[in-house]
């Protein structure tokens, strides 16, 4: 009689895996997830992790919320799929696109749907090219963003991103500029003040825009911290003085609040964090808790605008997504919105941010290999050095990120490796016992670690 | 006191319409909907439409499937939600996974999950710059398609699209070739016969390959039947013809069958109604029966093994959508494949194909003005002609299609227009009863408007 295979190897049968270290799969097996209980999930072996990782980033209400799947099962028997083309969409497509200009921070917009990050950034550059085209400057094409920035994996969303790893598919496309990254612990020089250096970033803007010619640019967009860059909060006044040269360049800022929106950062947005009026905002994740696929572009007053203004001239904006502004994920998004701004989430956030601080900074000051901690609300980084004195990265063959998270695994805590850094993003709910299990585990995994490679 | 706004108030102040006829909306106000029956959907001001578009192409079972409904339910109780990075995914995503191969043409593959099937066809088109660039012809990046095909709307895949509409976007981007439409009604040439035009697009074909070179020629995509093209399907032997030109240049044949895939055409998949074998498999819209946004690129036996051996060697396929292999997602399509393949709506679709032809011819024969009726299963296209002898179009200014689309939708009747053709693809689970409702009120339709405009 044939074996039944273990979910294991099914799992490596029949999947092209994404973002996923390929050795430790074949080594530790695919961790096969069944059910979550608040911040933890479940594996098809009864192995229980707490997930610092929110899945990624985007499961704020845990992976059980009753308020939440109780708006989609409703949604499912009201009214289960639906477009948003020809003139038609579902009565939750119209209150939602109204909620988000309510709790934007634009006095008035208009909403376009999609089912991702990506494809809503891909969307945005597409809506740029339009507009200068419309506008009579068709050759406006070149999009700005940062090294280190991520804003998806279409073609062009990958082209924005700022990761080396876009060279194995010959990306970025020509045309896809990328900026000094505004971390002023790794690119700050010798001593140059933070102020200095966000002045440098902002000079460095100018000089671009010079080279390039601003009549060639469409747009920049950033991401008000970046995420999987490795967590990395502007510079002091970065978006202050970067924008004063977009806006006499007439270049409009879209600001990526894919992580950052819906809490992350303590306030609704970021942009709100860190005190700038961005043209645009592009949002998802939180969005719908994780519990749908969605993305959405929110266009301020002047981009509204313009865009309808272009789109009325030739009768259609020809560009949709089938599952754009689907009812059940209106749904959703509506009471995520909802749970996060009133039901306590964002005020959790905003209440224990400073413990969470508080708890990493006392982690880093009893290690020898910490060289910073940074991040904001529930969105923190600690990097790892062989010397901090010096900033001296560990030799990259060592993997120690890797190990570090591998050995958290085997704790049960979920957390992420980016470059040398640890991530740390919990779901909004994370209590102050969940909070103190987290610094516990990451301890010992940082201690274990640390002994064997520094 | 303030009076509230309308729904139609609401849709336009806070809308980005995508793909809408916006004089069309200004005029007639847009139609907003609250819930489905079966394959009708009721609007704000309880007006019944019987949805001939299967909303697009993809609520196949209808808008009110109990049982799809329960499994998306059953799912948000057990788990609402993950990913598939870092090698962890859901129970429900190994199990779909599975099934997709199963279902497939293939006798073995591996699937990776998307959220459309836009970033099914980018993501498809990454793969292959990866697996050339990895088997070091990394100048292999040209996309072949054909004028006319539908291919999705991020960057790249509306630059796969045929569509003149992407001009406004300078879209195509550079490398996107687009071949003849096989449309031989209306691309055939006076006297030759459909063998010939069949063998002279597989001449183009070889001639486009020795233009450009096959070693910059990544790969070839196309639709069994073209779909948003205005329901194509191939000429005789084309696939057949096309497959024999690429196999010697050893360039893949992609097969989007995000319209196919899944009965549409009489089978599971379209390449099985037109006896090819692809490389790999583009799937959407069906495989959730609309209920979830989902999309899978399913890969055959040999770029299965030609990629995995091409992220072996870096050690990491870095590509991945954050809702990529969502539970909820998996569990929809695990029960709609079953729906459509095992309670009785392909089953339907054949055998109810051949009466919506006939209901369809006659609607011809007796109008004067439709020049050709061309499908098969359940999509099936009228021409509008102002004179089908000579194939003479109707001045453009005119609208035809979208009069008589407009004037469906005011008669409870949603088709589709595109180009001056009228598309009807209804849900499977169309009855004969329903389908007589279909062919009367399109006729009267047709009638009214012809009498206006011929």
């Amino acid at each position: 009689m044939v074996q039944p295979q273990s979910w294991e190897q099914r799992a490596e049968e029949f999947s092209m895996y994404g973002f996923t270290d390929l050795p430790s799969v074949h080594e530790r097996g695919t961790v096969v997830v069944t059910h979550g209980e608040g911040p933890y999930i479940v594996d098809t072996n009864d192995k229980r992790y707490l997930d610092a990782n929110s899945g990624l980033w985007n499961m704020v209400a845990g992976f059980d919320h009753a308020g939440l799947a109780d708006a989609a099962k409703a949604q499912y028997d009201r009214f289960p799929g639906y477009h948003a083309f020809f003139g038609r969409m579902s009565d939750q497509t119209v209150m939602l696109s109204e909620k988000l200009v309510e709790v934007s921070p634009f006095e008035r917009g208009k909403v376009f749907y999609t089912n991702s990050g990506s494809e809503a950034n891909d969307t945005m550059v597409k809506m740029l090219w339009f507009l200068w085209g419309a506008e009579g400057q068709p050759q406006r094409r070149k999009i700005l963003t940062r090294k280190n920035a991520y804003h998806g994996v279409t073609a062009v969303s990958a082209s924005m991103t700022g990761k080396p790893y876009n060279e194995v598919f010959g990306l970025p496309m020509d045309g896809f500029i990328h900026l000094t990254c505004p971390h002023y612990w790794r690119e700050g020089r010798d001593g140059e003040s933070e102020e200095e250096f966000t002045a440098r970033l902002a000079q460095e803007l100018e000089d671009v825009i010079a080279r390039e010619g601003a009549d060639t640019i469409a747009g920049f967009f950033a991401e008000p911290v970046m995420g999987a860059g490795g967590v990395i909060p502007p510079s002091k006044g970065y978006f202050q003085a970067v924008q004063k040269v977009l806006k006499k360049h007439n270049i409009p800022l879209i600001s990526d609040e894919v992580i950052c929106g819906f809490g992350r950062t303590g306030n609704t947005w970021g942009c709100q964090t860190y005190d700038f009026m961005p043209d645009a905002i592009i949002s998802s994740k939180n969005l719908t808790a994780g519990y749908f696929p969605m993305g959405a572009v929110i266009l301020g007053p002047e981009l509204s605008d313009r865009l309808s203004a272009a789109a009325e001239a030739i009768e259609e904006f020809p560009h949709g997504f089938t599952a754009s502004g689907h009812p059940v994920g209106c749904a959703i998004a509506l009471k995520a919105i909802d749970v996060v701004m009133n039901e306590g989430l964002a005020e959790n956030v905003k209440s224990l941010a400073p413990r969470m601080e508080a708890g990493l900074r006392g982690i880093m000051e009893r290690s020898k290999n910490i060289g910073e901690l940074r991040g904001v609300g529930y969105m923190w980084a600690l990097e790892a050095c062989l010397d901090p004195a010096t900033k001296t990265p560990f030799d990259s063959k060592l993997s120690v990120s890797e190990r570090i998270a591998n050995t958290c695994t085997d704790m049960g805590l979920i957390c992420r490796p980016l470059g040398q850094s640890i991530v740390l993003c919990p779901p909004f709910i994370l209590t102050e016992e969940q909070m103190d299990e987290m610094f516990t585990k990451l301890e010992a995994a940082l201690n274990k670690v640390f002994a064997e490679v520094a």
